[in-house]
Parts: C-alpha cells; sequence; structure tokens
C-alpha cells in the first residue's frame, strides 16, 4: 500500500494499534482519487463532492462526482426513488453507500443516500454547461469559478506538483531555499519598469513623517519597490550558504499585453559559489529542467493529458526535453539569423538584444531543439555579470531559448572583480546604493553563478499553453487585476 | 548509504554503469555535510568554503573551514610552508588532500593543497571576528554579512527544512498549493492597513490612462494593494480542490514597533471543503504543528541546538507542543482573565479583543500549553465568519495562542448562509465589489472552514527567538526597508 494511502487511513481514524478497524456499515469519508487507487470493493464509504454531469435511466439516477483530488469523476448510482428534491448539475453533494464494480467493468458508487449540500441555482447566471468545455478566454472572465473546470482543475494540479518537483530537484542538488524580499529599496535592475509600494492610509505617513524625506518615503525611510530579482540578496546569501534558491512571486511595471508577459509572475532563481565557468551552469540548466519534467510528466500523466487535449502534443514535447540541448555563441545565433533574414519582419542586428521571432527561430533552426546562447554583448547586459576572459566586449551570460515560448531562463557568471566592479557601479552612479554589493566581494569573495526561470513560461512549455494568464490562478496584467 | 549522499556522489560524475570509479589522487569535490556523513577516510577530496578560525602551530596550520552546507567547521591541516600568503580569517578556500582520523578522534583534511579563492579583507571594516558570537541587533546591521555566520546559516537551514516540512505535511494531506496573487484590487480587509501599488512611472500611467478614471489607478483600471490574507482566493478555488492552501508573502501597513511585527512576512493560509465544525478545523491545526516541529527537530537536530544556545529552551518547548492543546470559549476566556485582574496592566474586557498580556497569561495559566480560544463575539471579528448555532451574538473562530509569542493562528468556518452573507456585505457597503464571493455561495457552496499560521512566529516559538526580525533574512518593518 503506497505510503499515501497508509497516511490517509491513518488519519481517518480507522488505524488503532497498528489494526485497521473498519466498522460495518460506516461510512468511510474518502477522496477520489483514493477511491480509484485503493478500489475497496465492497466496503461502505462516503464521497464529497460536485455533481459534473447526470443521466436519468428508467429506475436510477447516474451522477459523475468530482471532489478535484484527481481530474477522474466517480459514477454514483442512486435509485430514482431516493432524488433529494435540489439535486442538479454544479450541486455539492455527500453520497454514502458501497463501492461496486458494474457489468460494464467500471468503479461505481452504489449509494444508500445522497444530500445535497449545497445546491448551485444554475438558471441564475451559472457560467458553465454539463460535459462542455469553452474557450479559455471564456473561463478567465471568471476567474472565481475558473477552478471548477476540468481543465482548470488539472492545470492547478500540475502547477502544484511541478513547484514541489522544482523544490525537490534543487533540494537534493543541496540548495537552500531563500525567501528574498518582495519590497527592496534598490530600483537599480528595473530601470522604470517597477511598481512603487507605500501605505494607502495618508494619515500614517503623516503620523510617521521625519524632516528632510519626502512624504510618501516616510514608512520606510526610503522609496519602496516590488522586487523584479531576487539574485543580488541570493548573491549575499550564497556567500555564506554555497547553494542557494529562491522562487517566489516577481513584478514588471511593463505595458506589455503579449500571450507571455504578466505583471506579477513566479521566478525560480538559483545561486550557486565556486561556479567558474558557463558550461557548469549551464549543465545545472539543463539539468533541473529535464528532471523536473519527467517527474512532472510521471506522476501527472492524466492532467498533463488533458491539458494537451486541444494540441495531443505532450508526446512531441517530452522528445524535444530527452534531447541534450544545444550550445551557440551570440555571435553565431546571429551569423544564422542574418543568413535567413528573409523569415524576419524585423532583422537581427549584432550587438542588439533578440526578438520574439529571432528566438523562436534560432529554436526551429536548431531542430526544435532548446538551445542556449552564450557570452552577450557586455552593452546590452545589465552590471554584474562578468567580462570574458577571451573577448571584453562580451559578458559570459546565457540566456535558454525553447520552442513556443522563446527565453525561458536567464542566467550569468557574475563580476568578481571588485575593481572592475566598483568602475562599473561608479560610472552608473550605483556605488553609494550598491555598497553593500561591493562589499560581498571585499570579504571573503568567491566566484558564482546563477540563473532564472520563468514558472509559468516553464508551464506553458511542458503543457502547450498558448496564453501565459492560461497557468496561473489569478493573472495580473495591463488593466487587469480582478478580485 | 542514505539516498541523498548516493545523490551527491551520482551528481560528482563518479557513478557510471552503476559502478563508483573513484581516480586515485583525483580531489572530488565534496560538501563539508558529505565529508560528515560519509566519512570516506583515506580518499582524496577537496573542499570549498570560508576560514572561520585558524590557530598556528610549531610546523601546521589548522583551519576551520565551514561551507554552510551545515553548522560543523571541517578542521584543515596543512604544513606552514604551504600556507598561501592571503590566507586569513574570513577569507573563501580550496582545501584539497585525504580524508583522516587525528589522534583527538577528530575527523580532519590533511591537506596537500590550499588555494585562496578570495580574500578577506579584515582590518578594513569587516564586522565579525573568530569564534565570538555578536548579539542580534548589532547583526541585523549588516544584512548582506549576516547569513555568514555561524547562528544566521543556522536559522536559515531551519526556516528552509521548516518551510519543506510544512508543504510536506500538508501534501500528504491533501491538499494542493495555490498561489493566491500578492497583488489585489480588494481591501476589504485590510481596512486602511494595506500597501498601495502604482507603476514608479509617471509616463507609463500617462500613456495608459482612460477618461474617467484617476491617473493613479490608470495600470491596473482599478486601485491595486498587496494582499493581507489569500483566504478569499482560497475559498474560491476549494469550491472546486476541496483541500487548498498557500504559503507566501504578506503585507500590513502597521506603525508597529514590536518584537512581533513585520511590514512583509510569511503566511500559510489553509482551506479545506466540507467542515462542518471547529473541532475539526482545531485539530487540523494542532496536528500540523505537532507534526512539522517533530520533523524540523529530528531533521535539524544541531541548527536547532545553536539557536537555542543562549536560552537552552529546546528540550522545553518540544515538551511543550507534546501535550494535548487545549480548548477554552471566549467566554471562559474572559472569566480567567477577570478573575485574576491583577496581574495586568490594562483589563480585559468582555465583547473586546485580547491584548498580548492577556494572550501570554491564558497560556501560562494553561500550564504553558497552547491554547485554543473559540467562539468569539459576532462584533470584534470579520464578516466573513459564520455565526455560532447557539448563540447568534458568536462566531466559529479560533485563534491559537501559544509560549513566548501569543497569537501563532487565526481560523473560523465560513459563513455559507447566502442571505445572512448578503446583509452583511450589504450592511458594509461591500456587496458590489464582492459579488463575486457571494456567487461562491450561490452556486455549489459547501461549508468551509480554514487558518492562517504566521510562519516567524511560528519559527520564534520553536526556535526560542525573541525577535521576529531575526527569523527572515531580510526583514522589513517601519523606517527599515535596507538592500
Amino acid at each position: 500500500m503506497a505510503s499515501w494511502v497508509l497516511r490517509s487511513f491513518l488519519t481517518s481514524n480507522n488505524f488503532r494499534n497498528g489494526v485497521f478497524h473498519i466498522k460495518r456499515r460506516a461510512h468511510i469519508n474518502t477522496r477520489i482519487i483514493d477511491v480509484f487507487k485503493l478500489q475497496p470493493f465492497g466496503s461502505h464509504l462516503s464521497i464529497k463532492g460536485w455533481v459534473k454531469a447526470m443521466r436519468k435511466m428508467k429506475d436510477n439516477i447516474f451522477i459523475d462526482v468530482n471532489d478535484g483530488s484527481c481530474s477522474d469523476k466517480l459514477q454514483v448510482l442512486i435509485p430514482k426513488s431516493k432524488r433529494p428534491e435540489s439535486l442538479t448539475y454544479g450541486a455539492a453533494i455527500e453520497a454514502a453507500g458501497s463501492l461496486v464494480m458494474n457489468k460494464n467493468g467500471q468503479i461505481e458508487l452504489a449509494a444508500e443516500d445522497v444530500t445535497v449540500v449545497g445546491p448551485c441555482i444554475v438558471l441564475d447566471g451559472y457560467p458553465f454547461a454539463p460535459r462542455k468545455s469553452y474557450p479559455s478566454d471564456y473561463l478567465r472572465q471568471y476567474l472565481h469559478l475558473r477552478p471548477r473546470t476540468n481543465i482548470f482543475g488539472a492545470l492547478l494540479r500540475v502547477r502544484d506538483r511541478a513547484s514541489c518537483a522544482i523544490n525537490e530537484h534543487l533540494h537534493n542538488n543541496g540548495y537552500i531555499h531563500i525567501h528574498t524580499p518582495i519590497l527592496t529599496s534598490n530600483d537599480c535592475e528595473g530601470a522604470g519598469e517597477v511598481f512603487r509600494v507605500k501605505p494607502d492610509s495618508e494619515n500614517m505617513l503623516k503620523e510617521m513623517a521625519k524632516e528632510g524625506l519626502p512624504l510618501d518615503e516616510a514608512y520606510f525611510d526610503s522609496k519602496a519597490f516590488l522586487t523584479v530579482s531576487g539574485q543580488l540578496h541570493l548573491e549575499a546569501v550564497v556567500r555564506g550558504l554555497s547553494k542557494v534558491y529562491t522562487f517566489g512571486p516577481t513584478f514588471r511595471a511593463e505595458n506589455s499585453r503579449t500571450r507571455l508577459h504578466l505583471a506579477e509572475f513566479y521566478m525560480i532563481e538559483a545561486e550557486a559559489a565556486f561556479i567558474e565557468s558557463l558550461d557548469e551552469l549551464v549543465k545545472i540548466m539543463e539539468c533541473m529542467i529535464k528532471d523536473v519534467s519527467k517527474q512532472i510528466m510521471e506522476d501527472c500523466t492524466d492532467d498533463v493529458q488533458i491539458l494537451h487535449s486541444s494540441d495531443g502534443n505532450e508526446g512531441s514535447i517530452m522528445s524535444v526535453l530527452e534531447k541534450p540541448f544545444q550550445v551557440m555563441t551570440y555571435d553565431q545565433a546571429i551569423n544564422i539569423l542574418e543568413k535567413h533574414s528573409g523569415n524576419f519582419t524585423s532583422q537581427a542586428r549584432t550587438g542588439q538584444g533578440l526578438s520574439k521571432e529571432h528566438e523562436l527561430y534560432l529554436v526551429k533552426h536548431a531542430g526544435d531543439c532548446p538551445v542556449f546562447v552564450i557570452d552577450w554583448p557586455h552593452d546590452i547586459k545589465p552590471f554584474y555579470m562578468k567580462q570574458c576572459v577571451h573577448d571584453s566586449s562580451k559578458v559570459s551570460a546565457v540566456d535558454l531559448l525553447v520552442p513556443r515560448v522563446g527565453e525561458l531562463c536567464g542566467g550569468s557568471l557574475r563580476e568578481d572583480n571588485l575593481s572592475q566592479l566598483q568602475d562599473k557601479l561608479t560610472k552608473l552612479g550605483l556605488h553609494e546604493v550598491l555598497e553593500w554589493y561591493l562589499e560581498l566581494r571585499k570579504y571573503g569573495n568567491v566566484p558564482s553563478g546563477g540563473f532564472g526561470m520563468g514558472f509559468e513560461r516553464y508551464l506553458q512549455l511542458i503543457l502547450g499553453i498558448p496564453n501565459i494568464k492560461d497557468t496561473i490562478p489569478f493573472p495580473r496584467w495591463p488593466h487587469n487585476c480582478k478580485l
């Protein structure tokens, strides 16, 4: 018996002194996932869930019930005479009876009793009908009811499993989870695309005001912003713990209304000390993505299939993720794009970033395989990236490009040369505000490197979800912050 | 061999075709935690970490090295002749040699080679000296260097293990992790103690402006706030998935400068459908706290001991947490407080909340045992709490009070009576903005209940940490948002 099943038995109070005590006719409340895994035929049990569909036959009613513990629905059979009055599609019910295998070989609950726990006033505006699937932009209008649909239930379970798998993978490899701050006084990375935070109460600001400080900085004695990355904070902690990561909400105040952008999204950022080459970093990234994806596909087979039902592609994405990822330099990438310039609406130019169509083209050109692009121009990357040894116009940075979404991860070695970093920060006028960051290099410095991966884009990749807004329970994007 | 050890071997590239290949004189890079667990005497290995202390003897130098993977320091022995120039306290080093047991029975790395990866300019302001411990408010001045200290390294490892243990416990009990939103348009719970969020760029707001909307609402078409609780969102999801939880950052714009308050803190909030009594809820809370605490004490024995080194109390807290928690009604609590009124600077009055001194007194009165206080006056609790069946002036709410911190958790059954909830929200003027919340009751409603637990207060409880600012890597509180 799997340990999780045992545990659910233990918690249902029928296990005492090492012995199972299942009272005759006692209705043990059981999750539907456990009904299907355990199949305790003949035993009396009760389930609680929502009516997903109903069929009335001559003497009996067949009710499909789901409780969200898995995508499967349990068929409940009840004699017509015992039908409760408010039993409709959408209602929450409790059904008690015995578990049988019916003549079609299906598991069925032959119910003695069905109680409606909460009716569903279907005719007064309930937006879903039984056995119907809806386009994702329709579902997005009902964020509060969307988790009841089959497809979004599957998404939420896979999202949960994916975050577990990421945590497990990183822990197994010695990383320690750090809650980097959401509020920060540092906006030097965001370059204007940050959210400002202050108390809503004007009175509180007045009460806390100090001479010489603008009123709207009174709460923290400084401006406060929502984090765009936990990397700089991780760089502080990694110089004590060697391997650390953060996995939390991240914010961009961009006016990007694309299928790949959110104002609030989740990011995994990992940082390791004593890393001296991009090679090592690239291996860490590839290994994490492959291991985590394998875990998800193994643990969530049914839910992944439901999410791929529209594109039928889950096989192909796994075969993509099993290939060795490719590595090319930025210069090689530009060469390829220049050779195939006829394919683009705007041309790739050396010294500039890549557009989405360039990113996706490079992936296609590699045979639909993920591609690491390394050694980027110094001028278009942030100050903390390490200058390449062989070419001072380049930095040791890496972007991972993947099918469907383009850029999935970005990473780099960090500049660990104190005087070079000092010069850079002085030029940017950041040497005072980032004095603490310089001190990380002054005291017991190490070479370090790390990367960030957008969690929702990763879900888009492995689940074939076109719009990022359908990968997160409550999406926030320009002009939208519902609920 | 424990599976994590095996894994660390597998990832160090010495395991091929099911066989360990340890080359003679090859220096396998090994984490210090693995050195102590594996004790591969005689093998050649290298370690990387920071110098925590040095002792010079006649011919040799003894270096204590720590890499943050555990609290233990590995003693590295090197002949004086091989001492690298910049080897000082605080430096990052790599040491390679063979593992031996010395004549005192200690594990020791007899180094052939020590390289300074990064020196530490100790004399130019490094705030820590070897073998010295510092008061926590001194360490708090150096948030970027604090993770290097023995005590804060221990805290970060325990914090990591505690969040894993909470995730594991909830998953084992069928709960699904939901990322409830950080940004929300809903401020009805916060009552003025919320943070407002808007893009920092005035130009972006102008670009996105719409007629009839205030300029500072242009980004989301509404005001946006930082979440004070994910509960209402969980109540939406629980009506599809039955058991859900969230574990993320939460915000309060209060001007509270106590040892128990932060502006940004972490909260675990769990919600379960089909819960019909406070009894069930109380059991879920007690079971989680006991299970998680046991896990932490088992897995982090050394680190917990380091954190308790100042109060020597870790034994007593576990004995507290092993007792059955007590349950009393609010009325009983008030009775006790009135009988012992001589103990308080301000008196407890029926119909009002409890102050910190009242909370701590009730715990003491119960024999230093955690106490659930149930059935609170309707008038001092939020709108979503369910009216008690036996007394309409009360709601089915519960606070868990514990030693040292007072209130640790708050929970309730949720009002599931549609018309009562409608009346309440209409009186509060919230029926329009919370129309969606009412719809949760209109369609397939269920009785539900849940609770929230402050993660940092929990760490204070089990680790005996007086100030909450010392339980989180980068604390934010009034007048402080450093880094």
